[in-house]
């Protein structure tokens, strides 16, 4: 029961389901013990109710609702159980603090909003499994518990009763076990499927998320980019009813890092990068001439139109991008007037009228420009480029009309440890290369291109891929390139090593974010999209886990528990 | 490659893939250069052919294969992969131990009827996903990483990083979440959901498994059979080409176990179970009279037509009976020449054509007894009975024709736990109960019959499924009965216990076994449906899990191993 409200002498009961609201009247005079029941009825009580579907009198008729046209007049009624005051309000959740809607899930879930997005979560991966199915691809199974091959993330383990000291853990993906699919023979591979990472969380990651996992064999990139697109042709005209034209653009890696400052960026607005350093060389300009004296560079955008900012949105501009980890921010602006703006009159006419040139601009735009390290320079410009987006409404974000949705290709193979500086895999070890890279793999390493894509929609990556290596040799000499010796090689993946060796057929594959794409399609953050969601620390609110178990448990499994000292 | 074979100066090549085989032909004369490189080929090598389809010649079409009217006339050649020889070949996997074949599962995998298992599974998922959401139902992923309330089996742990000595459990099942899901009004649910089990293992269980899981609001039985039985109209008619006669039968537990010794007797057969007791109540023969005296039961089955047993196969029945926990068993011949058999001349003339009436038996006939407590003999019958129906050929276990398909209802609400002897729950905790045995809850607990329900096939428990309690008060009841205290209620459902409190709807629901259904359809063990499945020591032999794991994972953790004194 949504509510009860009683008008005029008559009660009208609202009753909600998973389909919408319908309502009934009772009829005091006619119905003296119906009406003495719904009395005592109060909102989300669970009822039983008969009575007869009739047409609302004139005037009551409710265009909004699709049962507005009717009413059922109660004859009998039933409590099939009460209902206490609700922790929130359903429709003022917005003002419940997100832990308690999480603690309540089961009641954050009645609220017709968050129900749509279950029911189109549902017809998203029905559309998916007809898709795959339909392309001749057989779902199949891997196994949860696995061998712990940690890559990239940390695992989830789970303890072994049967041999003490030996350990599971949970896939960071089906990865190995959908290859030693394809060396089986099952051409044709997909699984929607659980994933578990044991890292720190940031606001749009979750310790278990949801894969639709691909695989194919003697399949080159266009086989599997043609799955992708046509899939998401089918998604997007389910769930926004557009129509995208395909094949699909694809950028590289290269240019969409030097462009946008992202291998996942948003082009449903412009603000493309230009590099200045040349038409800002030899400038006196302390700031610039230092940075570039050190190898540093100025990379600048155009804000078509926004000359008129203040020196106070200036100022709030530069807060902004330092916030995006830039050291600063360069503005000039074209105002009929003339030049303005903190690089005004810092720089000659002819550098002002190159940087114009550059980025493309004239009277009334914007100019916005950052000096340092070039990677440092484009990953804080990356950000920020975003954020003006928004805070200029470059587009509407709430418009389904013309989705950025393309390919990122001609990924790095390798990339540096942030931490350690050694030399990673950008996406996995068992990646392969482009053949005419070949000859860089050990005389410049980074210049090497792998054979993985990306698509991207609206700024978020929504699948992730590559075309495997499936020759022993190769794979070992990346292997060597990673530092991984034979010995640990073994230890980690012999199992696949061993069955590369087998006969296997070249493959390649992808694996699509379902929960991200769900939020891309409804907007929200990533724990909207999942049923019972877990908080940043990976705490489960409505059941409380993780939590202490029965201390025989830990015995039986031989561990004992060693709390960190506080 | 499946295979090459030169014959008369040809070389043929047998390309095998999922789809089946196609023969390859390499003309020496024609093509030395191809001819050369095909020379190298062995078995199970990866190659990429180029080459003409064309019609075989005369004299030359297989029609036992799809692709036997024509042959690809090879012009090119390229080894993607070779493959050494294999460690068992494919074509004499029954000749290589189960070790070996699932630590190289993904070879197994290669072999066509192996192959076959996962094509069915596919379809018959995808039968069961359309069945369900042609119904109105949506699929909700509930989570992986969960609170640990054991019930039944034992937990799988997983432990938390970032709180130490917290853990979480993997899913038994995810009865609270669906259970919660319809305290958020999603009135039908399904899922097909992967489950754990930490339990010593019998060949038929894995630790890991899948389940069709199913919950629905508002509904009684007649609903939840109907979803079911018209699902299993469509998997037998897609597996088997057969259709099934609905409403299927529905027998009481009391009465399976009665007349079949089992709550999942197969019914291919006949075989029913009489109580002999009051038959033979007064006879001297010793053994039954002093088993009749101490409050035992004679308990016999008559086998059609097998009067002519010989002494000694009689005997191996005897064998027999002991295996299945029977402390011995007796008989009766009612060969032309009169009775014969341990039991002839035992008792008397009139006790022998007691029980032979009651039996339902004619010369010609084999009837077996067995003495001891109910419980015991009916249970060792149980088992014999299935052993009797195979050595007798009694069906035919290959026919899909008439399988044997019923629910059993009425179970009962508790049962004693083996080794406690205390008061345990038949099905989970949240099970319902018959409202006609509601006087009997504290009188007489072991007759309150639950709303608790299988669905049987020639012999498996396909599916199990309750109504459950959705009145907090009566929960508490339960716990009360189950001698679960309010603070260990609290500690282990509290979340699920104050979910039903805020406006709980009835509901209802099942779950089936995945894999036991597709064992069913395909025969086999349960090892075989699964594709990476674990051994009974719950080890995965293709990749070597569980195993000894980095020490700082452990050191993370806060876990010190203490491994048991050897």
């Amino acid at each position: 029961m949504a509510r009860r409200r009683d008008l005029g002498g008559l009660i009208f009961i609202d009753l909600r389901d998973r389909y919408g609201k319908t309502q009934m009247v009772v009829h005091p005079e006619e119905s003296p013990d119906v009406t003495a029941q719904a009395h005592q009825l109060h909102a989300e009580w669970v009822i039983e109710a008969d009575g007869i579907v009739q047409e609302r009198p004139q005037g009551m008729v409710n265009r909004d609702l699709p049962t507005g046209e009717i009413e059922v007049k109660l004859t009998a009624l039933t409590v099939l159980n009460p209902c206490p005051a609700l922790p929130f309000q359903l429709d003022e959740a917005d003002k419940a603090s997100e832990e308690l809607r999480l603690k309540y899930r089961y009641l954050d879930l009645r609220r017709p909003e968050v129900q749509e997005v279950f029911m189109l979560r549902h017809r998203v991966a029905q559309v998916v499994r007809e898709h795959f199915s339909g392309e001749g691809f057989l779902e199949i199974e891997t196994p949860f518990m696995v061998k712990s091959t940690p890559e990239g993330a940390r695992d989830y383990l789970v303890p072994s009763r049967i041999f003490p000291g030996h350990f599971y853990a949970l896939p960071q993906s089906p990865q190995i076990y959908k290859q030693l699919l394809m060396v089986a023979g099952f051409d044709r591979y997909f699984q929607i499927v659980r994933c578990f990472r044991d890292e720190d969380l940031r606001s749009d990651r979750q310790p278990e998320f949801t894969q639709v996992d691909v695989e194919i064999t003697f399949a080159d990139r266009e086989v599997i980019f043609g799955t992708a697109e046509r899939l998401f042709v089918k998604i997007l005209k389910h769930a926004w009813g557009i129509d995208i034209a395909t094949p699909l653009p694809r950028l590289t890696y290269q240019h969409v890092m030097d462009t946008y400052g992202s291998d996942k960026p948003d082009l449903r607005f412009g603000l493309p990068f230009s590099n200045l350093t040349d038409c800002l060389r030899g400038t006196d300009f302390r700031i610039i001439a230092s940075s570039i004296e050190e190898g540093g560079v100025v990379i600048g955008l155009c804000v078509k139109g926004q000359a008129g900012v203040s020196r106070k949105e200036l100022g709030e501009l530069e807060n902004l991008a330092r916030q995006c980890g830039l050291p600063g921010l360069l503005s000039l602006k074209l105002t009929a007037e003339g030049l303005a703006g903190s690089l005004s009159g810092k720089i000659s006419e002819a550098q002002a009228a190159a940087v114009c040139k550059e980025l493309k601009s004239e009277t009334g735009d914007l100019l916005l420009m950052a000096v340092g390290k070039k990677s440092a320079v484009l990953k804080g410009l990356g950000v920020l480029r975003r954020l003006l987006a928004e805070r200029f409404r470059l587009f509407d974000p709430n418009s389904h009309e013309n989705p950025s949705l393309f390919w990122v290709v001609d990924f790095p193979l390798f990339e540096r440890n942030e931490e350690t500086g050694e030399v990673a895999a950008s996406h996995h070890p068992f990646t392969g290369y482009l053949t005419e890279d070949e000859h860089l793999l050990e005389s410049e390493p980074w210049n090497v291109r792998s054979t993985a894509y990306d698509l991207v929609m609206n700024g978020s990556e929504l699948l992730s891929g590559s075309i495997r290596i499936h020759d022993s040799a190769q794979q070992a000499k990346i292997f060597q390139l990673l530092k991984i010796s034979d010995e640990e090689a073994q230890l980690r993946f012999g199992f696949l090593l061993e069955a590369l060796r087998y006969g296997a057929p070249p493959m390649g594959g992808m694996a699509i974010g379902l929960d991200r794409t769900i939020m891309c399609l409804t907007g929200g953050s990533i724990r909207d999209v999942i049923a019972f969601p877990k908080t940043n620390l990976a705490q489960s609110l409505v059941d409380g886990s993780p939590s202490e178990v029965d201390p025989q448990l830990l015995k039986d499994l031989h561990l004992v528990i060693q709390k960190p000292k506080s």
